[in-house]
């Protein structure tokens, strides 16, 4: 954690090779075979692996090191990257996201290797670029490389609901990140000589953003919602039972109230069902018309919708809404698709069985309205599934200012992840 | 012009009070008395007289010697603030908005100075903050200090329609600047988290935004028109005839049609009806739900309209219209009154028997869109006309690169302005 890894910054270059190297190290203190840094488009991919129990099956342990910003200094109450410990915490930027996480994973490999070496095959795959999408990972999927090559994977990235209930992670939503442009004039336009006369590309925008959705709350683009299942009444049951309430989900947000699609509980409307939302408005010009405004969507997608069909629907929107006197460019930033786990395959009753000892209880099964791409593509790449079993909760502060992760989370974490080997050695 | 007197950028005060002290020497040497520096909240005041004619009328000279910022070098050809003359134009930032113009005004002075005095009486006034809205001068005007008392005030800080066709400025459009802000959640959320479940500032910023006008274009604010007259078929005989088309006043914008109010031409669109527009959108979040989205706007009056009116209807359609489960503000940044001439005045005709033997023919009267706040508030405050009579040209390059002033208008302005004040010398 005393390592800036920050993937999104270009000057945290040498930070990101410091830290890969830091983790390859204790890859081979810990006795892992094969150690690599490999080299990649931002930051480099460490991986390793124990591949000496013949016929056991292979299991793929995949996490990052690379971190969001900090963001301002003043927010945080210690220095974000002098991790300090404080009442049973861990203090920095990382903590929970994802390094406290994954050195969870790594303590039980290496507590394995103190007795014989783990009951499975093993893979380590730490990842530095997750946070702008593993653009490196992804690519190297399509090739199929031995160093990813796996009959299951386990990532430990997710929250559990509260400090006493882990949270297996039956599915995540898609992505899809897109930026629409709307131009008009040649230039900015004095707003004296020419307010009134001409289409404006900022008002265009607005009316295009607002057309998006219903006022009630419903997307409403035409083909948007092809493919999305209706929730069966079980799942709802489960998701009503499980997960958190309206007020419990909207607390950290600072909001009384949610609003979204009609009919649905806001722990539905955030991990079952899709959503697009707003993440930037861009146009400026000192006092004059802006030539130029852009809007930035982050687009959440569920089962049975396939980021190039959202994609195309939303270019139909898009020629249908913007005014003829304005043009309107749609760019994809970066897509994935949804994954959903498997809930009949014995790996889940595995998982269940090796969490239940070290929390009282038995994980819940429950979605997560976020993304992670790798997981995503394994799937729709190789079939092969993931086990997301993460020991973070809401309150960590992943991207935010005074990230923590709970010591006592990372113990029953590594607690959980030597039973799970155990547990997937018996398969 | 070797001032950047960029009356918005605070690293530039000290070019201000330089270029100050270069106009108050400049202004004794043309024989003025009382020359004085006065200082202002951002930018000094020049100011300067010529009382010794008793018993004729007392002429108020305004100009401004700040510019706008030159905005990106790349797009000059010549440094911004090193003035080149060449094909018969000077280039550099302020070259025409407003300091070859001013310099027309000061020229005729000091023609006159050279024969024994004008035959009027002259204040002149230099204003260092037009450009940010002349917070000083709009000051001082309440108090009616005497370097700013006069019967009659001489602007040249606009536009002709060609080179060889002199405009009289009929009126002027009121400015309202005003900063809407939309703010829900306690601080930004992630996308993955939260989208879909909670109300989002971006998202009802630009629903608020797009309800401000009908699609045909007209200004869907309740009680904003209040007080606008529908134009007289006289006047509007007179702007369609000698009006540019809409094909002329487009074409600098670089867009082949217009928009705005039905069953008006571009002309009237841009000049005596009201407009709306938006100047900036803001809301950024790193792939999260920006907690808070601004827009600005620019809103430009006409005669009728009253800016706190406008403001009052502006507030009661923002309640109206933000979901309820958003917070909006709206800030006033600026605002002045639009100004109209009293075209049966004696000093309107003087203005064209003053120029029509310079250019072979008598000044149009027409209007313009934009606003001069101390020309407004000049009105306003002490009933004061002011005669808009300015020798720039639509292609001059005003806030924009490559910014230019012809020498032949600098000097039939100058002989322009020496005729002015022998005819209001005759009134």
């Amino acid at each position: 954690m005393r390592y800036p890894t920050v993937s999104a910054a270009p000057a945290h270059r040498a930070d990101m090779h410091r830290c890969a190297a830091l983790l390859a190290r204790h890859l081979r203190r810990i006795g892992l075979d094969s150690v690599a840094v490999r080299p990649g488009r931002v930051a480099p991919l460490v991986t390793g692996e124990w591949m000496r129990r013949p016929g056991a099956p292979v299991v793929l342990v995949y996490g990052h090191y690379d971190v969001q910003p900090a963001g301002p200094r003043t927010a945080w109450t210690t220095e974000p990257f002098r991790p300090v410990v404080r009442d049973g915490y861990v203090h920095a930027r990382g903590a929970s996201d994802d390094k406290g996480q994954l050195v969870a994973q790594l303590a039980a490999i290496e507590a394995w290797s103190a007795s014989g070496g783990p009951p499975v095959n093993v893979r380590v795959v730490l990842d530095g670029e997750e946070e702008i999408g593993s653009p490196t990972l992804r690519h190297d999927l399509r090739r199929r490389p031995r160093h990813l090559s796996a009959d299951l994977a386990v990532v430990s990235d997710t929250r559990m609901r509260d400090p006493h209930t882990p949270v297996l992670v039956t599915g995540l939503r898609g992505s899809l990140a897109v930026r629409i442009e709307a131009t008009g004039p040649a230039t900015d336009l004095h707003a004296g000589a020419f307010g009134g006369a001409v289409a404006e590309p900022a008002r265009a925008l607005c009316a295009l953003v607002a057309s998006l959705h219903r006022p009630d709350g419903r997307i409403a683009i035409d083909g948007f919602h092809d493919g999305v299942r209706p929730l069966r009444p079980a799942a709802r049951a489960r998701l009503a039972r499980d997960g958190p309430t309206d007020r419990q989900l909207l607390a950290p947000a600072g909001v009384p109230f949610g609003h979204g699609e009609p009919g649905h509980s806001a722990f539905e409307r955030a991990t079952v069902r899709p959503a697009l939302v707003v993440t930037a408005l861009r146009a400026a010009a000192r006092s004059a018309i802006p030539r130029r405004a852009t809007a930035e969507l982050s687009i959440r997608l569920v089962p049975g919708q396939r980021p190039d069909s959202v994609v195309r629907a939303l270019r139909g929107h898009l020629a249908e809404h913007i005014p003829y006197r304005v043009r309107g460019r749609l760019t994809v930033l970066a897509a994935c698709p949804p994954y959903a786990l498997d809930l009949g395959g014995p790996e889940v009753a595995a998982a269940c069985r090796a969490a239940a000892p070290v929390f009282g209880r038995a994980p819940l099964l429950l979605p997560s309205g976020g993304s992670i791409p790798f997981v995503s593509d394994l799937a729709a790449t190789t079939g092969v599934q993931t086990l997301l079993l993460g020991f973070g909760l809401p309150d960590d502060g992943i991207h935010a200012p005074n990230e923590r992760f709970a010591l006592a989370r990372l113990h029953r974490g590594t607690d959980t992840c030597v039973r799970l080997h155990a547990e997937l050695g018996r398969l």
